[in-house]
């Protein structure tokens, strides 16, 4: 047997983060320490510090590809430094964004190009793929109408303070991942209610889980 | 009349920093706000941040290509924010290293590759390069006995602690630069005094010099 990398991916408000944390309290219960989560950007000491920098919101000047080449200086400290030695010690590792997430919001989203955005990372991944990408996909609308809804003011960071246009580019990038990737990524309506979409997701999961149970 | 970018480079020890200082004096006192000083990794507060992880001497297990995402995320932020600007506004710009550091010190010395790490730079500067580079070229032994008996222990930084074979590997890909662009980097032999060399380097910055002064 072998570790595998599973990420999570979807637009703000898709309810990824809520579903998540659902699949993470299941897993540990099943698999405990075989389990390692992690997240983008971050998932240790150094790349959490980049993910300072990056999420500072006095950083408003920040250039766009000075933040697209941090995140993907975050990627490269998080593979190199936990995703790629807890799959080569068999762990199951869940990581909440990976490089879907700047093609589809730098590419897409801030217009730089989805394939400047996937040459520039190959410099940080070396072509380092999950084994499933589960894609939460909602109408943007929606998700943006979830988002007001759910936060206060206080918690919306600079990324939240983008156009609808915004949003509308990175849910078409996703889209385009989806269909060049079918066999990667998996895609899940998150229009569903919560149970539905966490069903669905553990179906998904499952032919993954059995080699990690306890 | 336009503004123009001219860059220092050179191995540890060869000087740099000295000569650097010497000229910027002369240049204040000829010039007055017609000069732009930076250096890398740097420049202004973004670049800063970003400079304070690369530096940070906690950070001994950074991936070396998470480095050289940092330096080239830094010399980002510092082109767009600082360095263009002060070109389209007329100025002199004299900024302590640029790419080539990157190709020398990840490319050569940590043997990422030289053109792996020009190629990821690309994202960065998307081909901006100075009008002229002064390099300074030092045999890498004498560099390292001049650092041993300048620096006291705790000035040492992270990037300090190396081998010599990695200072010589930084070295010849210097020397490789120099000859592949003979136009923009102009040589100077730090072997000779300070003063020899201080005056080789103002022969060489003169024709740039006179359209600036006050």
């Amino acid at each position: 047997m072998a570790g595998k990398f599973i990420t999570f991916e979807g637009t703000d408000g898709a309810g990824k983060t809520t579903i998540l944390n659902m699949v993470l309290d299941y897993l540990k219960e099943e698999m405990g320490d075989k389990l390692v989560t992690s997240r983008e950007p971050g998932g240790n000491p150094i790349a959490e510090s980049i993910r300072e920098v990056i999420l500072d919101r006095k950083n408003v000047d920040m250039d766009k590809r000075t933040e697209a080449l941090l995140y993907a200086a975050a990627r490269r400290q998080n593979i190199e430094q936990t995703v790629k030695p807890a799959i080569a010690d068999n762990k199951l590792v869940i990581c909440d964004r990976y490089l879907d997430s700047s093609i589809a919001y730098q590419g897409g989203g801030r217009e730089i190009g989805e394939d400047a955005i996937n040459e520039m990372n190959q410099f940080a991944t070396e072509g380092f793929l999950p084994d499933l990408t589960i894609y939460f996909n909602l109408p943007v609308e929606e998700g943006l109408k979830r988002i007001a809804k759910n936060r206060a003011e206080e918690e919306v960071d600079r990324l939240d303070v983008e156009t609808i246009d915004f949003h509308n580019r990175v849910h078409a990038a996703y889209q385009r991942l989806a269909k060049a990737n079918p066999k990667r990524i998996k895609s899940v309506d998150a229009t569903q209610s919560i149970d539905a979409v966490y069903q669905n997701v553990l179906e998904i999961l499952q032919p993954y889980l059995n080699e990690f149970k306890k």
